[in-house]
């Protein structure tokens, strides 16, 4: 059966359905206009819960047991504990032994620790995986061992599928580091705390069933209620949700490499010279070495000019929590901690905020956080000249990572890809890139070791930067560069089996990942 | 036309419609299973949304016009402000101004300070307020001058209204002490501070257009966002939206009548020898001269057996937080603050929480928080002796009060009624309440100046109190002790129009009011 396919806003193919379900092309940005309504899950009544607020059970099998779990549903988890999760793969070994078929899983993210996920994509208990592949699991899609494909959204594309219904969840678990026997839960405290639960919040409030699993339970009221238990049907207690230590590495450290010192000293300085860094401003830079050198820089220059941030948004760590004690930034909107000073800071200190995806990046919103913020730090595998850039393949065609809320920082006043011209002897500026994960246009600045591209679009930076002493560059000068040293790259032989698509932050879908032939 | 009328689960007379709707007869408690779904407002997305998140527009009249208001419109305001609100009426005056007709006020409850509502009422601006009516509106709607039914609702049962579609707002006006332009909102600073904005979360999360209207605009982020800007369309700032002594009295003071005094240490003794009050136990009691008796009386008993209690369940004052500031309380969950040290310790402590109807009593949810509140300390206006409960009519007809949260409170371990046994010579308790608000099945004790009278569906308290020193009596002989002080009340001639309808926490109608005949 021949599929049909519509090339899209930014010119890639995409079929008319993924997983048997009509889908719609990517329309350009702010051109999708949603005329649905907002997901309406079967109402609850206080009827049919304890009166005493009670609603533990034995183990987790007996929470989806209770549940009504059958063939075909869609079960979500959450990715709070990074490589360190301890319940994804127990869930579906339990399905397993219950002899479940066909269930969709439905991460916020997956990490290599869920490698054991593939014996259940093997022998059928799981029909395929909606969410981010890293790693392992990636590579077996990419070698077109799943049976579905997968569907790859950014944080704020998560919450907006599940809030207008795309992804309907039947069943919910989230690992909470701490909770009551009603529910309510946080990541704040207990041995496996990552500091906040906000990618679980979207399931807390559509799923059909949702069963808390802690390791940590708390009498009545467990504060804060970063999930609220009216949201919940069961709670589990389990010995452990989660290894601390690959929860929280607390290892990222500012980088030592020259070139990525050098690449992270040219973003602060163009940012300065453009006037983005100025009293009250705001920005967001993410836990990679180079970021974190950023960072540093953005805090220099703040000490120098005896200036602050309005708020800085995180992936937060020691750095940034150092800055937000240091007094050189006001708050920090965090939507996920890397290290336990992060989870300590959120835990005690009311300027350093939990948000989550829908505050921050839901994009069928009354607007979002995302365009609030002036300048954005983000990394890409690939950029094209075009400035559409990518997240998720390498130039090998392998899926190995997931989108994050890459796509949903793009709405930021300034968007910067700081990056190096060349990985592994192969350039990352290229005449298109393998998957488009963001439009060109939403993508303002390519900060390389050798020079720095602004996309002609933003007229404002070029005009600032006209008598810089700045390395400035055309984009195509920067590929010619990057060629001059490594070569021109060989074209990559796909196969035309679709194994992922990537959906844009409003549900359309702006570019599909194919086989890789090994 | 005549209405045809069903006698429902605690035999009242219930019209097949109110306004025009048709609607559910009470079923009895836990009786009604909803197989409805959560309303589905409009998806909205951001590209309707100004990119850099202000959404201040110039005044309130310009905000209605944006939101599209047109006649017969549901337009919801909340009472955190009580009776210092200076919103409400400034709509709508607007509205009037804007010549809409037939518009509907779907108020979280109105007090006094509404009463040039009145005049809205009579010039066709609005067709009638479904809400609580404090006070003149009350007194209006009761003598028939409204032209629709007044819907009376739980703060629980006004939640559940709006969640399931029963009420859908069209435009919701949250006025805040401090918002930023993206319209995160909170009730902790500001002039107007009030604490928290519980009671318009359900307003903000499923109204198709939300306002909010400060006289405090901070720059972004407005931190905690207790209404989260991602739901709120428009932002007005104004001079003043609230009159701080009329928001924040500060007199509520500890009774000094005998009487009262008598009944507080009664209920006290009886929680005492019933084992209610033991380490880690929980309550709520209530703002009123008594109920802060109570309160105070329940602090000396912990005092002396050396025990604390894990949650106090708030309207929160200075006595409630001095016993958390004490240690004798773990957490108070408020739900309303009532005096500045209320709002100045929800700003402070992390463990005085704010709550929401959502989180503290809707029924169509996983449960709520009532029913973990091991005893509740609640007023009357009449009691019958089958324990059914008045708090909306006094014994002459008129309407003058809201149902508040008691509704949902009844769902608590133990239901304490503390209420003299006449108040200006008209006994308390009765043969038949005007108005039924609460099930007698769910009233557990009822305690009064002469004698303790415990339900006789509750053995267990019976059993406990068998050889106590306590007055222990039959509510016959309660009633019989009233009568023979005050003789046996005349009944009231009441009209046959219904002018309010009575809704159980379900949704189901459980009394009706009639209009009174001068």
């Amino acid at each position: 059966m021949a599929e049909k396919f519509t090339k899209n806003a930014v010119g890639r193919m995409i079929p008319e359905k993924i997983n048997g379900k009509p889908v719609i092309p990517f329309q350009g940005v702010h051109k999708y206009i949603t005329d649905g309504k907002r997901y309406a899950p079967p109402l609850s009544s206080s009827a049919n819960f304890p009166e005493d607020g009670n609603k533990q059970v034995k183990d987790l099998k007996t929470a989806l047991k209770n549940a009504g779990i059958k063939d075909g549903m869609t079960i979500s988890t959450h990715h709070h504990f990074r490589n360190g999760d301890l319940i994804a793969n127990q869930i579906f070994q339990a399905a397993s032994e219950m002899g479940m078929k066909d269930l969709v899983w439905f991460p916020s993210a997956s990490f290599p620790c869920h490698e054991p996920i593939i014996d259940f994509l093997k022998d059928g208990t799981i029909h395929h995986i909606e969410g981010s592949m890293n790693g392992p699991l990636g590579r077996f899609a990419s070698q077109g061992h799943m049976r579905g494909a997968g569907v790859l959204r950014s944080h704020g594309g998560r919450y907006q599928a599940v809030q207008d219904g795309e992804v309907v969840i039947d069943i919910a678990v989230i690992a909470a580091p701490t909770a009551d026997s009603f529910g309510n839960a946080n990541g704040l405290t207990g041995e496996s705390a990552c500091g906040l639960l906000g990618f679980a919040l979207a399931d807390s409030q559509y799923a059909h069933k949702v069963i808390v699993v802690t390791d940590n339970l708390v009498p009545f009221p467990c504060i804060p209620w970063q999930i609220q238990g009216n949201y919940v049907d069961y709670v589990v207690e389990v010995d452990q949700i989660g290894i601390p230590d690959r929860i929280i590495s607390g290892t990222t450290r500012i980088t030592r490499s020259p070139d990525r010192l050098f690449i992270a000293e040219l973003t602060a300085k163009f940012c300065d010279e453009v006037g983005i860094i100025k009293d009250g401003f705001s920005f967001q830079a993410g836990a990679g070495g180079t970021s974190l050198a950023i960072g540093n820089y953005f805090g220099e220059i703040m000490r120098k000019k005896g200036i602050k941030a309005r708020f800085a948004r995180g992936g937060s760590n020691q750095y940034l929590v150092d800055m937000l004690e240091e007094g050189l930034i006001d708050y920090i909107l965090d939507g996920q901690t890397f290290d336990l000073a992060g989870v300590r800071s959120m835990r005690e200190n009311p300027h350093h905020v939990n948000t989550s995806p829908f505050t921050s990046y839901n994009y069928h919103g009354k607007g979002n956080f995302a365009g609030i913020v002036d300048v954005v730090i983000l990394g890409a595998t690939e950029v094209d000249v075009n400035y559409n850039a990518n997240v998720v393949t390498h130039s090998d065609g392998y899926l190995l990572h997931g989108i994050g809320g890459w796509q949903n920082c793009l709405f930021s006043k300034t968007v910067i890809l700081p990056i190096p011209l060349f990985r592994d002897r192969i350039p990352i500026i290229r005449d298109e890139v393998t998957t488009i994960c963001g439009p060109g246009e939403l993508i303002d600045v390519i900060v390389t070791e050798r020079g720095i591209a602004i996309n002609p679009r933003r007229k404002d930076l070029l005009e600032k930067t006209a008598n810089s002493k700045l390395p400035i560059m055309t984009i195509e000068e920067l590929k010619a560069e990057g060629e001059r040293i490594c070569g021109v790259p060989e074209p990559v032989k796909l196969g035309e089996r679709v194994i992922a698509a990537i959906n844009w932050v409003d549900g359309t879908v702006i570019d599909v990942v194919y086989q890789v032939i090994e």
